[in-house]
């Protein structure tokens, strides 16, 4: 199975205690890639004409397809952010939509017969639309912010109505249950439609809620944090690619998708924006993981 | 083996979104009763003359030695303090050391052969007293508190030479390390002395740096949070307690007292202060046991 994601691409400034870059961005820029890694991945979304063929290699070279990436007239999405010391806080410095204001997704008809389907962060709108399209998808994920609880709570809850799994930071979480306990907020977010929330949790590793039983996993301790834009759509974009390559999705299948997007997250946090994505292989995946499970290993009893 | 702890005996009034209460207190109470579902346990602290005798029976109905616990005329030591909505944050509101401020601990002569000693959060000078009067202890765990960090370093980090094992939680663990990341705080930790340093962070579980290797287990996901008061000190004293219960002291050995101390941990949050700790039986720790493996299960692969 192939994964489509619809998000938004960007370009990031990105201000971090050892500096300021300007690199690669977007929500779905990130899913796509790190879904690569598992299975077929396409993306759907828009960029300005500011977008240069090397911007597009980045995809290239992963096998990311681009028949659904739209080019406009105008300057691509930009957003700019400051991380503090720690990296536990980051403020948005910009916010500009370009193209992305008046975009409004198009699934072109090859690819209306996805079977996973991830809405990466975008505005809610913009995710049913999208959602509209497809025609019958066996996994529908939606990733969401702060602004659009904060701005556009009725939108985003009737997208939950419609989709499988939802997959938030344990800020949002506790911000869409409006609730300050997270295990409370995981069973609040199930009321609202979704089978399955997962919740990440950064530093901290991943929380998962669901009727078949909930599910905690630490993250990988990566020793040398450089930049964490993008490691929550590293998750979930790997998450759904695992799962792509699933036979069937049940418990284990998920877990074993929560702990692929675990190992990705930790690999893109070690560079600036996506750039530990252009050269990773599937054999330091596969070390990474196998060091991960060693991490959290339980102990016999 | 049985696990002596050093420690403070306390009232606390404790403040929390659902009211204000007054309840047993102290680190020394906290571990020494966690310790005692596992191995014998004794405790050395000092209380005042306003300690009566329904608060001794706390001890003895769990089988705490009490050999150790100084009576002194004037009043127990007192703590007040109160947590934010999602218990993320605790504001002191007092500290009355009373009878605690001119303690010097002393270990009765039977006591110094103790194997397992635990020098849970008091003063690092105390500590130190302490643990100079212990033979041969074949381990030595120490907590400690920022109010030690930042008015007693060099103290702290004396005492830190002469351990084996530091239990704190992650702000302290920074904060001791002087660095934001607490990977990197966790290799400097070890560099202070202790072969093993065991990051408590409530909620989002722990994490355990050694030569060994590293650990991460998710915080077992408690519904209704009632008060975390001493979750900390129950995660220590349960880890030592199953220290004393094994026979060697391996990384394995490491791994299943830390599931056992977030056990603990996990009951004492369903109530004040340490209710829970009253009628908890050694079945339905196992019983959260095996719920807590589940829970934390990794995937075959």
């Amino acid at each position: 199975m192939s994964v489509l994601v619809v998000g938004t691409v960007a370009f990031d400034t990105i201000e971090t205690p050892s500096g300021s870059d300007k690199t690669l961005g977007g929500s779905a820029m990130y899913a796509s890639a790190a879904a690569s890694f598992f299975a077929p991945a396409q993306l759907i979304g828009v960029v300005g004409d500011d977008f240069e063929a090397q911007h597009l290699r980045f995809f290239e070279r992963l096998g990311v397809g681009l028949q659904g990436l739209e080019r406009r007239p105008g300057k691509t999405f930009h957003w700019a952010g400051r991380y503090s010391a720690d990296f536990s806080n980051r403020e948005t410095l910009a916010t500009d939509l370009n193209v992305l204001a008046d975009y409004s997704p198009k699934l072109p008809d090859k690819l209306r017969d996805a079977e996973i389907l991830m809405l990466a962060n975008i505005h809610p709108q913009q995710q049913i639309e999208a959602l509209s399209q497809a025609r019958m998808p066996r996994l529908v994920a939606l990733d969401t912010m702060n602004l659009w609880i904060d701005t556009c709570r009725d939108d985003l809850q009737r997208a939950l109505k419609q989709v499988d799994l939802l997959i938030l930071n344990d800020e949002e979480a506790r911000q869409l249950a409006q609730t300050p306990q997270l295990v409370k907020a995981g069973e609040a977010l199930l009321k609202m439609g979704p089978r399955r929330v997962v919740v990440k949790k950064g530093e901290h590793g991943v929380l998962c809620f669901s009727e078949e039983g909930s599910f905690g996993f630490p993250a990988y301790p990566v020793a040398d944090v450089v930049d964490p834009t993008g490691a929550g759509d590293c998750f979930a974009g790997a998450m759904l690619g695992c799962l792509a390559s699933e036979r069937a999705l049940d418990e284990s299948a998920y877990r074993r998708a929560m702990v692929y997007g675990t190992v990705l997250g930790s690999f893109v946090v070690e560079g600036l924006g996506p750039e530990k994505l252009r050269s990773l292989t599937r054999k330091e995946i596969e070390t990474r993981r196998k060091e991960l499970l060693q991490f959290a290993a339980a102990p016999n009893f």
